[in-house]
């Protein structure tokens, strides 16, 4: 039988990410928490008898998906299904005491989001990283920047990359206070009273509470709720996914401008080594990578609009019916950033920068981004300011027609701004300005700086993802 | 090493739908697909050696995806890697003749979808059957209707069945227009224009549009879009998957409404044969598959919001960022629409209505219901209309207090009334009042009747897919 | 005290549009619909004073939106609030028997989007119109198509056009079905079993439908719903601003497109008569009304997602959790729609095509884009195919990267084939080759044509909505 | 003519909110920040004679909305017409100086989103202070806690508030976070690399960062962007509006709850002071204020669709085409938000509790909650465990069913249970069963003190916020 696999797993994302939520990554997940809870319980003066934990150790590894899978269409209930391979495989009936089905699933969920965190935390790093890097190499290059897709003052090509690195590093930040903050759920019963541990301990609510916090501590999550019902609030997986959201931006608007910019030749998002383009058209420089940088961002609006559709829909102490939802949005949601940054990482290698290309768009449009300079210059020499302007105005749209209309090539304003008598600039003069006007980039290799600065302070803290390298990308 | 199934294919959807989006039944239909084209190419006079055909024929099901997946690791182009795999398994060179990737995938992902349309197509007439079978067993069985999730005025069981079954029949007219009306792109080339065809025919533009007119032949497809670039717009994506939304919005309100009367235990959605309820809980009718109906409508808004981020979107003819979207949400979407449609089905077959109840909840609440109808019965028997409409306030409000404050637990306002003698109405009188008052349903049986018969003219029309049972569900 | 206008009503959308989502306009609207009420109660037997009717129809102008609203501060329930104003300009208390509150909002409301449906269709009319005009004036005017936003194949610029234009007609299409198949809400009393109006008739049902039937057919509306509750289905508003933001994406890729080529200066949205662009940055072509439609795109994807929000949400027989949803989206999404559409006629009015930079873009890419022909020409002259192949590609990969290095600024790769003799091709043949290359733009014409001469039966189908022209926009 | 005011400002929005967002109110806040500008400018060294910036300021509040819109249909440029309107009043031309237009709607944007946040953030404070009151004052009450919207175990309803009411403390601790990272624009000129100012400055970039510092401390704004583009990011109104569809979660999901109690008489939202439900049916509690909030959480879902829609699709240095975006969205989203959160206020200082019917609905389902308990105690006094679970169950069915036949209308299996030898129990045993279980709420109290602790502080630290009482709602 022909069985669909997901996706953004198969094709996208990284081993450190799918183990996460590989069907086996979480049964062992699973298994190792209610070893642990059954520790806690016994360390806390609960009866459990000898060689049982170590039973339950034994068969952590023995995984047979299937095997739960057809469990679970008898019992219609796939904590139960998976409880009893558990105690089937070990040979005992101790797991799970005290505690509901949510003390198990809630917790092992947001485990799964906590790591996938981290992990899409370090992989930022590692492409903040590398948008510094890239940036500072550029920082000087003159770029014509462009707004409403049109050239319209001078930047560099370094402080268009620190651009989108810094609208990154934002997103990094509150990602970053996310986990910091993020809360489990914790030990709390069917309804969130905690009642079904304190039972357990005969009614000491200090003693569940205890437990709840070891639980915790294995967890390594930062802090809990303590007021919940059956479930965590799902604002928080609407805060998580919208965190990713944003973390995308950033690398989605620099995507989607070298996507531009590939269309002017100016730059390409390049080549894996080895690979080649279309030997039969060789100037193909398709933007594939940014182009999914962009799709895998749509994606996670997607998701993002499935966790709003479940933040503030909770009925009472809650229910399921945003079960299978979250059963498709997490693990999707962290396979599509994963994949994103993987492809990210992976363009930032590669990219291209076609200078002579940039330096001759530059030299098309200086001219036109330089008129209100030549105007104040004329006006220095003693040229009446009106007349200039007129001057200035007649020659500019002539020469932007005759661009237009193909009679000429090259932009030649300033040719013809030499040649009129009203201004009182020679060629050397104007010359003189267009050099000048090359470098009229205001703080753009400052800025260049201070982005590299902050960036650097990051990466030394967190040397390791710093110098991750990404996976061969599909 | 562990791999992740898509989890929507696993756990929810049928085989008829998985079979559409299974990686093997996708490259099963993309050989089918050349070999029509190849088989169309020669009819119109392409040169194809004796016995080619006949070679690729007898590979098609030899499906390797890892075999594939490995190449496309090396081309980066997952369509060459299937155009190398299938050749290399036939021993020949023969298909994609002058057609280009899009020409290829463009066509087989709208066969997927177009197929799936059917399947979706089949199982609401199933969904509408079911509606109109339970709505009109239960047609004249009064039921207190609530607004503002308070009891309004009676209206019958059946009519609220019929209520959420007319939503959905709406929809489903509207996906039965989408069926009618879906355009193909066809084979026209890497740009829209049908070049490679036309050069494939030496410039012979008809031949080229006769050989698109026999591959949508082929692919049953209604018509085809003429002025298309590289890609169909994607818009037509969106007006799919919205289609979806909007069938499974009717179904969606009446597992809202099934959830709130499991609530107040006036129904449930029952079990499956040989299921039971938690022995020590027999009083929870936990509403799981009603939820999940919910759960899956929240991921179609997902997949909506994906949709309408792709659309509007194109670049130029057209471009790729869309790619990872779509092999995301265009399976996704039909696998959760599937699942939606199993799980309705089951709830259908095996919703319990508890008529006493029902009753109980009727008689709580009819008194208050009528007190309109009290006011004019006074009036006719000659009480002054002032007072007798403030002698019934004051008890109405009385009554209601009462209630809450659980001084009394059962609805006396008629005896109440009846010792009121500013009324003129005694307990004969008020008791044939409430009697009649149960049977104040307007047209609700005319209503239901109006629906069943709609559905029973479409029933008789698809007469196979209106006798679709649902597999078990999880 | 300041007070906040819609911003799209105030800024974008046309009177036409306005005119019904207007406070006055709604007030004005339900007025008459009380009064036509009225009128049919009255031909079917009802008692109404002499007089009364002609009270009612002498104030229906006399609308003071404040009034209304301090009313509504006092009894916190709009229609109280209107029924109130109205009885008393009148004199009579006669309005909204046998009436609940959604007999009225939920029909008015109705009318408001099926008013507003039928102006976009009309508005869209003009557009697909204005789409064939400007496609079949450049329909032969080649155009370098772009895949990936890089140079791919000859096009012309009119078939670019007809691609965006098409996907337009497709979705006008959808919309037209939907005009078709409205259903309203129609006169169903508290609940929808119709109990209210039966009563006022003393339990004759024929006459009760009679009513509703009269009430539809003065709102010109095509069908209504049988088995509603208190409100009409929710999905019915998804679908409505689902075929918006359907019909806005063919309009908003051809805008994006737009700002690509505005970015190359193959064409411009071109300027209002009067208007100048920057007068000291001539070349500055801003596509601000092409970024609008985009924005107004962006903003009905946001009212899909609220229309998402309440469909398949509705409780019981309904509830008013939408209400504050739909007085922001439905209103909206029209006057954005308008907008969309206003501004777009004006883009297609005014749009200037640069053909010199479009022939100079041609020249650039298509030595490139001609690779393939001239290996199957030079082969037919005699060389061998490897050989050829291995010339092409080293020159091809040397004329790219001496353009990117800024060592030429000309493709010369003719020039450098006609060179080697390897090929044995001489500059006059491949200067055919160009020549013919030039019109390899296959079907388009034709596409073109058959583009035209749909939209020509549906401008003849409406005339006077095919000669609309747009007002002047901000 | 007629015009059509926004409906969410006009409605529900508080004085306080709509001051920030009327057309008069940002005119003036763009005269103040110009003057600001201006005085900065001077300080530092520009030019600006005597009497001029007297002269602007004396101006400041003579805002003629008309008069800018007129000049605006001219200039086809809101900034520009705002510029003429105000030099016009002052008789002056040396405003905006060196500014782009984005320097000035860049920054007073930023400013009100920054106010509304503030508005937002107080009125957070006040309606987790009353959640804390409520949950205090009824922190002990047992309740029958739900899941899938049926009975599962006891907890308070004290606790059922609290647990809202931490959700939302969570977002609220998220908002504050971005309050106190929320970064300006700042002074960047026309492509962010600060320029303008420095050619105003003759070179001195220096200062053109101290003016842009002098603007920042003027907007009281934390921290700015370094390196922009024309534009912001619009990942941070991601982030915004993100907050806020955060922040309504757990309001919103307290309203749907309170509109599920409503349905069982447990609890209503209450009236206000002088208002009467409809005398006619008094036991209408209908939740039109918690169904609103339920709304306006859907409005805000669908202004996170539009802010997802224009995160990561930045253009080069920026464009327009978020621009009727944002001035739908940003102004829709806070009024919204503040609309939910005085609906909110209203509903938690209105809230009545019915603790009759809520025992009533705890002494329904105690019995069955309690069967495990029974259990235990039989199998303590001598029961077999198999035949005593056995029992149990047979009378728990029993008795669940003879319920929904009607055939008892109290839950009798206490009774039952006495008078079944084989658990060994009798009615005084029972009785005390069922007297321990209705305190069987495990930490509830607690879980509520902590809760109410937390709150404590925070309203310590805002005692005005804290205090703030909501206006009337319509």
């Amino acid at each position: 039988m022909s069985s669909i696999p997901n996706v953004l797993a198969e094709r996208y994302a990284s081993p450190a990410m799918t183990a996460i939520w590989s069907a086996e990554g979480k049964v062992r997940l699973e298994r190792q928490y209610w070893v642990a809870v059954l520790k806690a319980q016994k360390d806390l003066g609960q009866a459990v008898p000898e060689g049982v934990i170590e039973a339950y150790e034994a068969v952590i590894d023995q995984i047979d998906v299937g095997s739960i899978m057809r469990r679970e269409r008898v019992t219609r209930h796939d904590v139960k299904a998976r409880i009893e391979e558990f105690c089937d495989l070990a040979g005992h009936e101790h797991i799970h005491k005290g505690m509901t089905s949510r003390d198990l699933t809630e917790n092992v969920e947001q485990l799964q989001v906590f790591r996938s965190l981290l992990v899409i935390r370090d992989k930022s790093v590692a492409a903040l990283h590398a948008f510094a890097q890239r940036a500072s190499a550029t920082a000087a290059l003159p770029l014509t920047a462009r707004t409403h897709n049109v050239a319209a003052q001078p930047t560099t090509f370094g402080k268009r990359l620190a651009m989108f690195g810094e609208e990154m590093l934002h997103a990094y930040l509150a990602l970053d206070h996310l986990i910091a903050t993020y809360p489990a759920r914790g030990l709390k019963g069917a309804v969130g009273t905690r009642l079904d541990q304190i039972s357990l301990f005969n009614g000491d609510a200090d003693r569940a509470r205890e437990l709840e916090q070891r639980v915790l501590t294995y967890l390594s999550l930062p802090t809990a709720f303590d007021s919940v019902g059956q479930v965590y609030p799902r604002s928080l997986d609407l805060r998580t996914v919208s965190a990713l959201c944003d973390l995308a931006s950033g690398p989605s608007s620099f995507a989607r401008t070298l996507r531009l910019m590939a269309g002017h030749e100016l730059a390409s998002e390049g080549f894996a080594k080895g690979q080649v383009g279309s030997s039969a058209m060789p100037h193909k420089m398709n933007s594939r990578s940014c182009e999914r940088i962009n799709g895998f961002h749509t994606i996670l609006k997607g998701h993002l609009a499935m966790a709003a559709g479940l933040a503030g829909d909770q009925w009472n102490e809650g229910d399921v019916s945003c079960s299978v939802v979250r059963r498709v949005m997490l693990p999707d949601a962290f396979l599509a950033m994963d994949g994103l940054l993987e492809t990210l990482l992976t363009v930032l290698q590669q990219l291209d920068v076609f200078e002579a290309v940039i330096e001759q768009e530059l030299q098309r449009y200086l001219p036109f981004l330089l008129t209100t300079t030549v105007l104040m210059e004329a006006v220095k020499k003693g040229a009446g300011r009106e007349a200039a302007h007129e001057a200035i105005k007649e020659h500019a749209v002539a020469t932007v027609n005759d661009l237009r209309q193909g009679s000429i090539s090259r932009n030649d304003l300033f040719d013809r701004l030499a040649a009129d008598g009203r201004l009182g600039l020679d060629a050397a003069a104007l010359d003189h300005l267009r050099e000048t006007g090359r470098a009229l980039t205001g703080d753009a290799v400052t800025q260049v700086q201070t982005f590299a600065q902050r960036i650097g302070e990051i990466a030394a803290a967190h040397p390791e993802a710093a110098a991750y390298r990404p996976g061969a990308i599909l």
